[in-house]
Order: C-alpha cells, then sequence, then structure tokens
C-alpha cells in the first residue's frame, strides 16, 4: 500500500552482490602480478586480500545520475590488499572496476590518505589472533606449568585471551595486552587476573616475544619469572574457581521458566511499507540502504515524499576509552570500526530483535577470505507502533473535538556485536517528516580482574570481577541536503531581556526573546563536547516556506557522553571527531569518513585526523556535512550482568522539519483521526 | 499471570469516590455555618468550595500502616473553600474526616501556609472567566461597533478570549490581558490583534474595568479610544478575513483518506498485568496510583518484586514562560498546575492515544461543583512491546549462542489538556527495574497576532500568526525510598589522571578514574538547571549488594530545558523550583510540594517558594526527596501546525538500579530466550 513504486535508481548505492565480490576477487588474483594468500590462513609475512567493498560513486557522479539524467555511474569496487610479502611491506587500496566484470584496478592510496599505509597500521586479522593464542598456549604458558597448575588448574587451555588496543606507545609498535579469560560462556566477566604484553611486531611469527606478563597486580619480565617467583613463594596468588561451562552468573539463560507470552504486533493488511533490492518505501518515506565492511549501515538519498532530505547518513565510529588497574583495561581505547562494525551485523531473532512480522534482509561481506560470506537475517524493516500518539488535542473549551493520529514509524535497524558489546543501530522514520538515528549498547562489558585499588576504576560485579569505567563515544556523518545541496547553517535560541511594560512602564518584564546566528564558518560550526552549543540549530535551505522562513532541518541530540580523552594524549587525534558534539564542515570527495581502521593500531600518526576538517572554511551556501558524536558514560554496575540493559543507555539524533514544510506534514497522513460532536 | 495477589493496601493512596465527594459536600454545607453557592455559580462575592480531594495521611501514618502493622489511618478529605461572602474574604482549607461519614472539619490554612491564604490569590473559576466574557461583550466591545464592524465584520460575539497569567505586577492585582481569537475550531491558532486588558479584581463584577487595550502594535486607553482613533483614520489595520469554522490550517481533519490501517498490537494469552481499584500489579512491578485534582497523575508505594523503591512519584507543576511583542503573550507565565492538570485529564481515545487493548480507568473530580464528575477512561493502563531488545548478545567467538529478552513494559498515560496543550504523562515500568516517566508535549501551541518586530518573538506560522517563543517546564517530586527510608546522595563520575604505564614509565597514560562523592547537604544536591552535574547520581541505601556496594538508584535526565526565568524578575520564587535540574532535601511533611496553586495569581507572594526548601540541611542517611526538572525550549515553527509533535518534544526521568541488586533482574523474566549451537 505504499505511495511510490520501486525504481533501480537505489542500486547505485548497492553493496557488492556476491557475485560482483568473486568477480573482484578472480580479477585481483589474476592481475595484481603477485601471489595472493586466501587472508584467513594468511601470515603477516604474506599478501592477501583483506576485504572487498563498493566503491560508491562521487556524489556529482550520483546527483548527476538521479538529477540531472545522467548516466549511470559504473559500478566499482574497493578493495583493501595486505601486502605483507614485499620488500616495503604495505596496505593498498585499489578501485577495482567496472562490475560485474572488472578490467582494471587504480591504486587509489596515496590520492586518498596523501601517502603509503604502513604496513603496521594494518588491522589485526583473525588468523594473527589466532596464531596469538597459538604463541601464548605453546611457548608462553608452557614456561610456568607449576604457577598455571596450582593457581588456575590448569595448562593455559581453557584460558580464552581479549585483545586491548592500541598496541604501544608510538608509531610501528604493535605489542598487545592480552587479558585472559576463564573459557566460559559470557568470559568477558571472568578475568583470572594474568595478561600478557605480546609484541607481534615482526612479520616472522617465530619473532614474537613476550614483554612482559601482569599477574594480580605485579609485572614480571615474563612467565619464566613469575614461574619461578612463584616457586619461590615470592607471587601473591588468589586464584579463581572454575566457572561451570554456562559461566554461572554470566550465562544468560533465563532463571524463570516462560509463562504468557508478551504483547506482538501484527499488520491486518500486511505491511505498509516495501523492499525491494536495497530500497525502502512507504507510504511517505523513500530511501536506499547498505552496509560497509567497516562502519556498519549507511543510509543514502533519503526522501520524504519524493524530496531528499539527506544525500547520507552513515555510521562513522564508535569508541570506548577504558580505566583499569590492570594492564589491558588501561591500555584500551577501542575503535570499533577498525574491527569492523559492518561485517559484525549478525542474524537477528525475530521476536526479540525485532517484532516478528518484521521484513529481514541478508546481508553479504568479503572479508578475510576469498569467498562471500552470508549473514541471514541481519538488517530488519518494520513498522512500530509505539502505542502512544504522534499528536493529539482534545477540546472541550468552544466546542467537543478530538484530533489525532497515532505514532507509527518507519524503523531500519541492524545490530552488530563486538566481541562483547552488542550496539543496535535503528534509523526511525516519522509520519511528520523527522528522522532519528538511535544507538542502544548491550551485550557484556569487558572486565578487570579486581585488585587493589581497582574500585578507583569501576564496581565489583563478581568475586574476582571489575566492572571498569569507560565511555561510549559514537561518531555519525549526516549529509544533510535541504531543499537542495547548499545549505547555511543556522541556531536559534533564546535569553532574556528586561523591558518595561509597554502599558505599565514602571514595571520591568523578563522577556524571552529570540536569538538569531548565522554559523558561517566551520570554527563557529564546530561545538565542543560539553561546550554550550545554540538549542535550535538547523540546516537552512536557499528557499523559503509560504510563511517567508528559511526552509529547514533541525539537529537535535540526545546524548549523555563523558569525557573526551585529553588533547595531551599523543593517540587523541586519531579520535579527534570525539572534540566535538557537533560540527559542520564543507563536504569534500576526499573527506569521507570521520575516522579510519587504521587508526587503531596507529593513533599516534592517524590516516584521518577529523580535527583536520574544521580549518575555518566558509560553509555558507555550501554542500554542508554535520558530524555528530553521541553517546554515555557507563560506570559498569551490578546490573550490567549479565548484559548491559538498552533501557537508559540509548542516544540519538533527530533530524526534524524546522519550517521546512507550510504545516505538519503528519496531517496527510491516512491514519489521521477525527471526530466531533457536531 | 501476575505475580502478586491484590490487596486493599494501596486503599490508603485512593483517590475519592463519588460518594465520598458528596458526603464531603454535605457536610460542610451543614456545618460551615454559611452560605454556601454552586462554585459554578459563584459570584467573586459569594462563598463557595473550589474543590475537594483526597487528603493522603502522612507518610509516618502510612508506613506504620503498611510495614509495621500499625492500623489503617482514616480517610480524610482536603476541601478548598473560597471565602468572598466575609469581611476579610480568603482562601481556606480544610481536612474533612472521617470519612464516609465526616464529623469534623479543620482549618490547616495557617499550619500549612504559615498564614491566611489572602482571595486575591484564588485560581480563576469558570464562572468568573464566563463574567469577563460576558463583560467584554456587552460592556467592552459594545463601545467600538464601527472599529469590530469594519476590521473584522462582526460585533465581538464571534470572538473567544483567551487568558494571560499572572494578572499584575504585585501582589493583590488581578489584571489580565485577554487576547482575542476568531471562535474557529483551533482558535489558538487565530488571533485578530486586538487584546484587552481587563481589572477583574473587584469582587463587585460591576466594579470591572478595562484598563487598557490592544491593537495591532497600539495601544489605547480602552475600546472608546479605540473607535475614535479609529473613526477618526488614526488607527493603521490590518484585518483579518474570517476562517472558515473548522479553522482552515488549524483544522486537525485529516487531509487524506484512511488506507490500509497500522500495526496493532495484541495480548495472545491477555494482559499480563491487573488492575484493582487504584492497584497495578505485574509479574514484577506493583504500584497504586492517583490523580491529584491540580498536579495530576501520582504514583504510591512503587515496588519491584515486593521491595518498595519509590514512596511517591508526582508531577509538581508545568510553567511555561513566552516572549511576544503582544502584552498578553508577553505577559503569559502560566503555571498550569494553578489552572489544574488532574482536573483536565480527559477521556483518552482507544488505538491513538494508547493501544486498543490498554485497560481503561475512570476518574472522579469535585472541582467548581457540587456534584462529582466523572472523566471516562481518563487513565490507561497497558504493556508495550517495544519491539526491540531489553539486552541481547549474539556470540559467534568461542561459542555460538545467543542470549535475549524482548523490552516489553507496563506503563500507565494520562493525557491532560491544558487548554491548548496536551501533556502525554507517562510512567513506564521496565523488566530490569527501571521506571521511567515521561512527558510529551501535543496539542496547539497558543500564539500571537504578528505585527511589528514579532519575528524577534517566534516564527510566523500563518497569515496573521506569530508562534512565541517559550519554555516548558516540568518539576517532579521523586521520593525515593532504596532499601529503607533512609537515603544519602551519591555522585559517580569520571576523570581523566595521567599516570605512568606500569610496564612502560617512560610513556604517559590519559585513564579515565573514577571520582566519589558523598552529596552531604542540600546545598550540594542542588543543581542548577544548566550547571555541571556528576553523570551518576543515586539515591543510596544504608545496606549492600552482594559485591559490597551501597545498593542504590540512579536518576537520569533526558531534558533540554531553555532558560530558566532571571532571579531579578519579582515572580522568580514563585517557580524557583525551575532553578534546578535536580535538587535533592530532606523530606518533610510541611514541603509536600514544590509549588502551589496560589503562586499563579499572587507570584510576587509566593504561598510555596521551592528555594526556600534548599536551606543546607544535613542530608545524609535521611528521608530525602529528589525535585528534578526537565522540559524543552519550544521555538514554534511550521510544523507546529496545526499540532506540536510528540516525537523530540518529549522528556524523561530514568530512576535505574545501581548496585541495587547482585545481577540485572530482568534474568528472572519468563521472556527470556536462549539458545545455543550445543
Ligand atoms: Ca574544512
Ligand atoms: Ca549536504
Ligand atoms: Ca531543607
Ligand atoms: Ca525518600
Ligand atoms: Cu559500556
Ligand atoms: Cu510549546
Amino acid at each position: 500500500s505504499q505511495e511510490g513504486k520501486h525504481s533501480d535508481q537505489s542500486l547505485v548505492f548497492a553493496d557488492l552482490t556476491p557475485e560482483e565480490m568473486v568477480q573482484v576477487v578472480r580479477y585481483l588474483q589474476r592481475s595484481l602480478g603477485v601471489p595472493l594468500v586466501d587472508a584467513y590462513n594468511a601470515n603477516p609475512s604474506d599478501n592477501c586480500i583483506y576485504y572487498v567493498d563498493v566503491q560508491i560513486p562521487t556524489k556529482a557522479k550520483v546527483l548527476g545520475f538521479l538529477d540531472r539524467g545522467g548516466r549511470r555511474p559504473p559500478r566499482q569496487a574497493l578493495a583493501v590488499v595486505y601486502f605483507g610479502n614485499q620488500p616495503d611491506p604495505n596496505v593498498t587500496e585499489y578501485v577495482v572496476g567496472p562490475l560485474p566484470k572488472p578490467t582494471t584496478h587504480q591504486d587509489i592510496t596515496v590520492q586518498k590518505y596523501g601517502g603509503k599505509l604502513p604496513y603496521h597500521r594494518r588491522p589485526v586479522l583473525g588468523k594473527e589472533y589466532e596464531q596469538i593464542e597459538i604463541f601464548l598456549r605453546r611457548e608462553t604458558f608452557s614456561a610456568a606449568p607449576t604457577f598455571l597448575n596450582r593457581v588456575f588448574d590448569c595448562n593455559g587451555t581453557n584460558f580464552v585471551s581479549l585483545t586491548s588496543a592500541p598496541r604501544g606507545f608510538q608509531s610501528g609498535d604493535r605489542s598487545t595486552w592480552f587479558a585472559l579469560f576463564h573459557n566460559v560462556s559470557g568470559y568477558f566477566l571472568h578475568p583470572v587476573g594474568l595478561e600478557v604484553l605480546v609484541d607481534h611486531s615482526s612479520l616472522n611469527v617465530s619473532q614474537w616475544r613476550v614483554r612482559k606478563v601482569f599477574y594480580n597486580g605485579q609485572y614480571y619480565k615474563d612467565l619464566v619469572q613469575l614461574e619461578s617467583e612463584f616457586q619461590q613463594g615470592r607471587v601473591k596468588v588468589n586464584p579463581v574457581t572454575r566457572a561451570p561451562p554456562d559461566g554461572g552468573f554470566s550465562s544468560m539463560q533465563p532463571r524463570a521458566p516462560p509463562r504468557a507470552p508478551f504483547p506482538l504486533q501484527y499488520e491486518p493488511h500486511g505491511p505498509r511499507y516495501s523492499v525491494q533490492n536495497n530500497q525502502v518505501i512507504s507510504q511517505a518515506w523513500n530511501f536506499a540502504f547498505g552496509v560497509n565492511v567497516n562502519t556498519g549501515i549507511r543510509l543514502f538519498d533519503i526522501r520524504f515524499k519524493g524530496e531528499r532530505i539527506v544525500y547520507e547518513i552513515s555510521v562513522q565510529d564508535a569508541i570506548s576509552v577504558y580505566g583499569s588497574n590492570c594492564p589491558g583495561g588501561m591500555s584500551t581505547r577501542y575503535m570499533d570500526g577498525s574491527f569492523g562494525i559492518g561485517r559484525f551485523m549478525y542474524p537477528l531473532v525475530r521476536g526479540v530483535d525485532c517484532p516478528y512480522s518484521a521484513t529481514y534482509v541478508d546481508t553479504h561481506y568479503l572479508v578475510e577470505t576469498e569467498t562471500p560470506e552470508t549473514h541471514k537475517n541481519s538488517i530488519c524493516i518494520f513498522e512500530q507502533n509505539s502505542g502512544s500518539p504522534l499528536r493529539r488535542h482534545y477540546s472541550n473549551l468552544q466546542s467537543l473535538y478530538y484530533g489525532g493520529l497515532t505514532n507509527s514509524a518507519l524503523v531500519l535497524r541492524s545490530i552488530a556485536t563486538l566481541g562483547n558489546y552488542d550496539y543496535v543501530w535503528d534509523f526511525i522514520f516519522y509520519q511528520n517528516g523527522a528522522i532519528e538515528a538511535k544507538v542502544q549498547a548491550t551485550g557484556y562489558m569487558t572486565s578487570s580482574f579486581l585488585y587493589g585499588d581497582g574500585l578507583d576504576y569501576g564496581n565489583r560485579v563478581g568475586d574476582h570481577t571489575l566492572g571498569t569505567v569507560h565511555t561510549h563515544s559514537i561518531n555519525y556523518k549526516v549529509d544533510l541536503d535541504v531543499g537542495g545541496v547548499n545549505n547555511t547553517v543556522v541556531a536559534h535560541d533564546m535569553a532574556f531581556e528586561s523591558v518595561q511594560a509597554p502599558w505599565s512602564p514602571e514595571h520591568q518584564i523578563q522577556r524571552p526573546r529570540l536569538t538569531k546566528a548565522v554559523l558561517d564558518t566551520e570554527d563557529k560550526a564546530a561545538f565542543r563536547l560539553h561546550s554550550n552549543m545554540p538549542r535550535y540549530i538547523y540546516f537552512a535551505a536557499n528557499s523559503e516556506n509560504k510563511w517567508g522562513h528559511q526552509r529547514g532541518y533541525r539537529i537535535q541530540i540526545v546524548s549523555f557522553t563523558g569525557e573526551h580523552l585529553p588533547e595531551t594524549s599523543l593517540m587523541e587525534r586519531a579520535i579527534s571527531w570525539g572534540r566535538y558534539k557537533l560540527a559542520v564542515t564543507k563536504r569534500k570527495e576526499e573527506e569521507p569518513t570521520s575516522s579510519s581502521i587504521y587508526n587503531q593500531n596507529d593513533p599516534w600518526t592517524p590516516t584521518v585526523a577529523f580535527a583536520d576538517f574544521i580549518n575555518n572554511e566558509t560553509i555558507v551556501n555550501e554542500d554542508l556535512v554535520a558530524w555528530i558524536t553521541t553517546g554515555f558514560l557507563h560506570i559498569p554496575h551490578a546490573e550490567d550482568i549479565p548484559n548491559t540493559v538498552t533501557v537508559g543507555n540509548g542516544v540519538s539524533i533527530f533530524l526534524r522539519p524546522y519550517n521546512y514544510y507550510d504545516i505538519d506534514p503528519s496531517i496527510y497522513s491516512p491514519d489521521g483521526v477525527f471526530f466531533t460532536s457536531e
């Protein structure tokens, strides 16, 4: 019953099909002229394909096609290749095309990043983690048999390790603290107190070394020393009893049997939206969706009643900065985009993750493999009736009437599991033309082993478990195009003025008055995380509504962010988007993202430093992008066990019409209700 | 299928039944020894009953009964009587009891307010407004027949007036600006440009006078002067064309026919909660509810799994401070509690205001009448499945498993229509022990006639309509009792510390660390509206959870408040709760509310001045109350026509367990889902 018809225009934003991925891999194997190992099995000293994803055409080309009848831009892929088997190991990014039968590839690395990508910046492959795990078991733990046996009743094989990141203190470092946990369900909550600093910077795995060992508050040169001191009775031990396989307190097994089922939603005449390929259409909305391997969900060409409001809205990165008195914990500043938010969008469970009746869409990835992988049902689309009114008024003053409209909204959701955490990414489309981008955090916290002054860094949540304080910060790119590409940022707010009452000048009135400002430069439109910001900030069009006001879309942020990493930190520039709750920049094809997957392992020489985007350019009547940071401070507590709950841990961006229309467009909704006594 | 059984314990909080109201009225008529006129028909110079409501027993008495096996406190009523027909006109508050057959009444005015209540502080009766309307039509407009006829094509009978408030500049004033609107559907959007300042302070209606007239930017002594100047051609007119009866642009009539219906919720095995009298019970929650005539919904004795978390949570007041270049608008600082939030809770419409399948409850009032009035279906209770997970984790790291829980919550809702605005009051009870108090604004804005520098005070939203800037501020009383009556306020937050890496002292780490503080005095626990506040603030119990942490409930506020009225304003103390986003005070039976219905008409000598509650008392291990202000700045824009939408205009208070339990109690929900590949 949706208004519009599907078209294949949205395909210009479409993710690669598995067939396209296969073609790109075959082309690269054929054309790069060097041996390529499957990344699944690749050593650091091999060449391999890290991932292949779609290369979206430039905005100019896309708009030429969509808006000006230009030709459809050719389909292209982005292929990221690790060259470990070279005199000058590096990561190279290629644009490969045209699809489906590629004939050319172009090295865009230097053009995109201003230089080559040193090999040490590369994200750690699953294979590398596996090799570290083997290194720990075979070469490291074997040095401390008595210690492991007496303290943990094991030889290390029932440990699982959790990586920290970044991995050192300066460019080129690749030394990672691995904290060890009992390998049970929800192991993130079962630290055993042992952490090992592994230097895995060498491309020759046999050169990897343990640089330091931490146990229960003390540091040791290596496990040999720990074993020796243990045998001399000089190690203060704090043994952890074996957890049951289901994890005990960390188990997600319900502790109560099912009873009467919870309320369910049904659609009396079926869905009122439609999904075809990567396009969603409903009565008022249509948009294209896709998944970036690294950053996750992104939407393009969002239109309300046919008019484009947003060219692109996409997740850019999610970071967490941890405190702890254990080395892994205190080192941890995860940049989830580097691990890959998109590639970890897993199947959604009907009735829990999304409504039963939702439409489920599969996604396809080619990451660390040579064959595409499908994640079934990893995006869901549904209409959700909130059970409350979008608007209503009950009149019994002069006349008796009632008007109202149910708040039933269209939702696109994915959930990415980044190791321990699960991020629920929602994009919600309301009947009044508002869009909400919402993220909720759930899943497991990570934890540190509790000892000493641990309670300065969090709450105790288990016998030996310290829930460590950390931030969650999420950055979105919002390329609003309000009434066309060229926009200006305008701020409205209120201030009190003291005036004489015109009818009684001996009396003062404290009166709210509008304040209005055009934020005409990038510097003026960059708002520090905890600075004051005008309460209404909107992207204004060149056109006016019926009442003579610049048509606009307002940005409203719901956020509970913690403190941003101090700029004195040598790695801060790598996450400098986190300085700002909102920064508006002139859109540039060369500034497509606020972060980079290469920032995590070399934050000291950031491949992308968002702060550099803000160079005080004039942003009047230009194509503008809003970069928005939202998040929350997380001090884990007992109720984060077994999982963090979404309630109170959700943050949002609203994009709301502000004089964009002449009247609330929901008045044209077919769901409106009105009755009167007459 | 709910866990517990209903009991009649909640009746200690129950609103008056219609029978009880009738008994109180009869008793007063019999016992006061003066003639009482039905307030519906009362002149200012009459005596009448303003309202009768329940008088909840003191907390000591209630807890004696509920917790310590004491006797059930006697039922009592509060009767508010206007004494206009006396040498010293005043308002008197009586406690009348015991119900159902009252035998005594006690004047509590002086004890409650520290003095008598001068008559000029009384809220305006419907009858008084009616008399003003008549005064305007018969005596005022008749002075300007030519003007009205030529400019408005009428004689004033098709105008409706909207009151402003407060009504003057000093104690004793009762001079109100009435702005005139075309009497069509949604008249709030149809100002005609004419406003009249009526002095209705005299108890003798025939002494009422027009003190000033405003038309289209100019002030006149009265309508005689306006008529005269008009006839001399010295009035700049800006005629407003007659709106159609449905209001035209202000009509809520849907502009599109119905189509396929929106999704609906159903309960496969029926409701999982139960409502009996004023008590709601579900699997985990139970509480008592009631409606105060003035302040609206209030909940008592909220228990999760049998343990009391909150003794009382109640709306205290909702204020709006307006800016405008018209006198009515610039005078307006509505204190909705004075008009009566509870008494204007009107019927809820199934399927729009609440789900079809909700449980609807009637409420009863005795206000400005001698016979009880029933508002059908004015409270709804339902379980709402949010369509998203409360928690979930998908594991494919060491083992493949999935655990999750649908976020299905219990909701109690009422909607109060305060003239133009509709406030949606939700109390939401989550399966993890969290409570959310949420308020959303919808309904009509009020507006001013657009002229001159009007755009400094808002946006134009119609031919002659200025949507005027204003604040919405709402105050809640939250009497948390966490693990008992005696609590302490504790603040947790994070701060970065710069430390040498223990394993590599030549390198610095910027590390988040917990900051902890006991807010041991009222002054320390009072946070100005836009000041920094520690990110985690909680009420801590005297007891500890399994992990040795003080059991607590955290207060988290979602708010977009505008500026508070400057304290230089002579009326600011009347709304001084608005200075603080959070203030915790020692609970006192003598400080039951942060506002008073008598503040609106004499804000210069506030009957209750919340700021006085904060007198730096020690608040360690005491019965504490949190007073929380939330709200949003509203700069009306075209999309507020016909109604403000709830999307983005909702604000919340979350009460969340913080180390109160040993583990997330939702693990005991029967709705949990878990499966594994094993
Ligand atoms: Ca720039
Ligand atoms: Ca743009
Ligand atoms: Ca006090
Ligand atoms: Ca208390
Ligand atoms: Cu967290
Ligand atoms: Cu408003």
